[in-house]
């Protein structure tokens, strides 16, 4: 019989925002039993939230450094497989490569690192270990997203002729135009978050997003930032003109001043025979042009779907899925790699996304700095 | 420190749609425990089943009989505190109550029973008990149906003069044409599923709502069935006028031949004041309407919201929420009342809820038999 | 050549909401020449506003009598041909009845006239002259309500089974609560506006569209209305289970408290073999249902469309089709009409609609006061 | 007594797609009288089409040429007032030059010319002579585009700080990819259309949307097209970043190869006090964006809308305006200039405007063709 996979979670505790939802994805498919972690920092909040988990005391370590001796000591079969990795963005690194190199699976939230130089070196090490490495761009694992991906690949659209991809919330508005609070402000502080803030976190997404779907590399970009205040060091705003190759040209447009939106990710895809259009925001629909018919709305569940995206669907048409349904198929697309089960092409975003991601913030910073500018990827 | 709460399971094994709604949305909120359960009348498949969800096999029983023998004798801190009920309908009744009986609380998937005798049979026991019992009419668990509730609840929309419900679905209409398939499933058979399909399914989600939202109690009602072909014993569609009171009208639409349709519930709410509509396939939109102002469309997360409805979102704005979270959010309502917290009012349906529920199935086919005539509820 | 055909107005002067809409149409395919009328029951103004037209001072008449007596002199050539009727409700059948008699086409704004009586007058009248008389139930001329009735027409979404029909306004709300104000407004005393307000000024709209589409008659009806208050002698809101064979079914919905609405006029249709949606607020979509398929939109202005919507379009699509354009489809249907020529079927509303919508509200009337009873129509 | 406006017309005949659009614009508001013109480039035509039109033969004229020289010769008052330009793109300047050169009003479609150059001279004649001349960007007379316009006038959303613009269509993509077509289609040859294809036909509408609703000017441009193929001298596809000041950024979409794609147009403009939102497919709806508050749909015809707006409201809220509206606004604003009356700030677009565009084509190609690189205005 097929046992749970063993789960650790590094952070994600009582003030997490994004606990919750990997909690959740991880139990959604009955694959995996969470076992411990450590949670908080402080580690009296650590081991308070173990026990509303209702953990085994003994495995809500202090830190990873603990984490890691007690585990390795366990019995192979009691010892996590796998560990989420929820906490601030400059400790993604350390950690990742501390459990890489300690033979664990990895599930990190993104950004990957706070450098392409980081992500590389996780790469080296995961590539030597054979470790599974999980990148949670939540967003590719709703299944019209997959559908998206399924429909372009079967030549649906045919070539790929512009790629629009879209993420605009409005966040950091009023937070950026009050001097104090714009310095003080951890997503926009450079030694917390990396060298980009709006590019670095929802940026990377839609970069992620427009090669996940077209299953295209993106070759180079120009990028445009805005930073609005001389003394912000980050950006908070961008457009990003992409190029897929001599003739397939995108643009990706992200803001976290577009003041009053939420977290408005779009994707629009279009080729020579047709176009794919997706809002995160209203998951469950995916619009299908094509010249001289009616626009069709795609909904999950159906059996017009592809295999791809009915395995991430859980129950009739008519029920919407959220987020959590999102992240819980990417959390089974992990357990299927780690049981080294064949799985669906693209059931989870791999390291070497996350590391394309990096060099993305990287390049569309430098394109930015040099003057607006092409660079290559 | 909080004990998650023991629950086992009735029902929901793999061939069930519904077993993953109830699993995902206990997890949900960390307040419970799968201990066990009787996931199938099959045994065999029941123990792989609980074998799968990594359960004790000693709580994996043969059925009922054997679980309330077992669970009774376990110290009362290691037994079983409330348990799921998602058998066919007929079975609804006579699980609820021997569970009921053994003073354990319950939670039983719609509709409640398959007569209104057996419905009030069980609300007897369970105020001699004083049980905690729920009856998951999913949807009221939704955010902005809970925002609904508390607006019309402080006046915002004045005193209703309309209420209108509608729940369309279209996947009896490939059965119901074909002579053999219509004599052969079972949500026609009445022995089965009740002296109702389409009101008694879905008709009564949209009762419940109705009261729900509003506060009010349905006092009349007049209705006009469907029945398609003579040798079908069970509407499968049917209008329902809906008398509040001498001045507060409605009308309730339920149709399972609206082809095409997946699970289109809307509810519409008219006071002197404004209006309020909600739609379930897009749960995250709730438009308010005032005479003189914009349309407004309020979303989850948002602090304008009420705390009731706050209480049932998890993430940001922006962040779908699906129907795992309604039902996570009525598990969660139930986990308080069975901790003796105080939870906000609406947290959870009632077992008097269902009760009504089923008074309101019988009603509506004795009008309609009647020659659609105002029947007293 | 072709000449332009010359109309005279009843109406529509400066202060009406409607004349604009009227002329708009009339002129939009060139069929028409406006000529003269009777623009305001006080001669002056009627007077300024056919200045304004820049109309010939000698065809401003003084009232109907004064135009009857000099365009009847006028040789046949240069006289008016036809006249819109677009007075106060009451006057549309002493005018109508005058024009008929004296041979001219008519034009007549709905509700056709007060009383059913009145109406078969008219018609009476009408076939003994074979004059040409359209009532203009305005939104029947929609390229895609003519796309649906196309549709139904061939089969598209087989035998129909379930009919629903919506009209929500809330422009009474503001009035109806006040005793005064309920008392003073003229769509709300009999003497000026017949037996009903909501059911004769919208519901007969919903009641059009619903025979209008589906090309069935409904043959019984049992209603419900709400007057609110007990010094309101009108219906305010109302609802009408419709019956159109044993089998067909269907559900009519009105009404003017439904605060904040503002012209939210729709149709669902659904027949064995998929299902078919229009909403009036938002005229340019119209959605098809079919099982195991994605749900289509289509819009005018395409191929696809039958040639009769084709006919309503006038620019390509993706140029947003309003009110206008639907009055402007009536109006060159007549145009056609009064030329001989051979036109679509249904290109506008007939007088013997008009009919059956008198007839539909008094039954509708007559089936409230019963106690909402049958009633066959 | 104010006579209507004499209005003359060239192009726009039978074959015409924006023929009717002036003409029912002109009758709107019953301001304009068509008093003759050239329809047709082939005589007999024109008069057949003027015949249609019923208008009197005398002022049906052969050309451009043989109209200025018989209207000149009438007496004032009989004279044509203003002239519409409806001819192909190269016919633009030279007959809108010798219009304003004999003292005539006009009204030109857009592009204004070919080229820059002929636009400033356009400029400086107009200027010379005091005329009055409508460029036809018809979307800015919308209600909702009025009433977006004011609002940002108004400080409604604060500073500007993010604009974003997107003007997809997809018609060329069946043209294309055919060696054939692509070689013949009148649009893709610089020597009838100017040096650009999709900036010049729908980028120069979201560059001045831009600029109209923000009522900010862009200073500096850098632009990435797109040819798709090295036989095809015009852009077909293209992004545009937008610099108005060093914190004002923007970027411009525009694409005729969005396969399948109608006419999707849509303007987001986000300051620091709140965001609006506008789609030309759906023009009725103004989407208005304030943290921490729900969002608001604002609809034409309410009180809450501007004066500015309300002017070109017809009818009463959920009476949908379509495209014919938005002209026909353009061509009232247009009447009031020639009438000398004030009328409000922008309702028509001026020449001015024109030239603007006409720059900004031109600007954009170099920028292009430069290794997109940062061009002023």
């Amino acid at each position: 019989m097929m046992k749970k996979i063993k789960l650790g979670i590094l952070g994600g505790g009582e003030e997490s925002l994004i606990g919750i939802l990997h909690r959740v994805a991880a139990n959604m498919f009955d694959q995996y039993e969470i076992v411990g972690g450590v949670f908080d920092s402080e580690h009296s909040r650590s081991v308070d939230f173990g026990n509303k988990l209702q953990l085994d005391k003994s495995r809500i370590y202090r830190d990873l450094d603990h984490l890691v001796e007690a585990e390795m000591k366990l019995p192979e079969n009691e010892r996590m497989q796998v560990i989420s990795v929820l906490t601030p963005n400059f400790l993604h690194f350390p950690m990742s490569k501390q459990l890489l190199e300690n033979g664990f699976h990895v599930i990190c939230e993104k950004p990957l690192t706070t450098t392409l130089e980081e992500a590389k070196t996780l790469e080296k090490i995961q590539q030597e270990k054979g470790s599974i490495f999980g990148v949670t761009y939540t967003y590719t694992g709703y299944p019209m997203v997959r559908q998206m991906k399924t429909m372009i690949q079967n030549g649906e659209i045919g070539s790929i002729q512009k790629v629009d991809v879209q993420y605009y919330q409005g966040w950091i508005n009023p937070l950026i135009h009050d001097k104090e609070k714009r310095s003080t402000t951890w997503r926009l502080d450079p030694e917390k978050s990396g060298i980009s803030c709006c590019i670095g976190d929802i940026g990377t997404h839609a970069f992620n997003m427009a090669e996940y779907v077209t299953g295209l590399k993106i070759q180079e970009i120009l990028a445009d930032l805005n930073y609005l205040y001389e003394d912000n060091p980050m950006d908070i705003d961008g457009t990003v003109l992409l190029r897929f190759s001599e003739k397939t040209k995108g643009v990706l447009r992200a803001s976290q001043i577009a003041t009053g939106e939420e977290n408005n990710f779009t994707v629009k895809i279009y080729g020579d025979k047709g176009g794919l259009k997706w809002e995160q925001e209203n998951p469950n629909y995916l619009y299908l042009l094509k010249e001289g018919q009616a626009l069709q709305v795609l909904k999950p569940g159906h059996p017009y779907n592809s295999e791809f995206s009915l395995e991430g669907t859980k129950l009739p048409p008519g029920h919407p899925e959220g987020i959590f349904d999102s992240m819980g198929n990417i959390y089974f697309g992990i357990a299927r790699a780690i049981r080294k089960e064949k799985g669906f092409e693209g059931a989870f975003p791999k390291l070497s996304e996350g590391v394309r991601g990096m060099n993305f913030i990287e390049k569309t910073v430098e394109s930015h700095k040099q003057g607006n500018t092409w660079v290559k990827l």
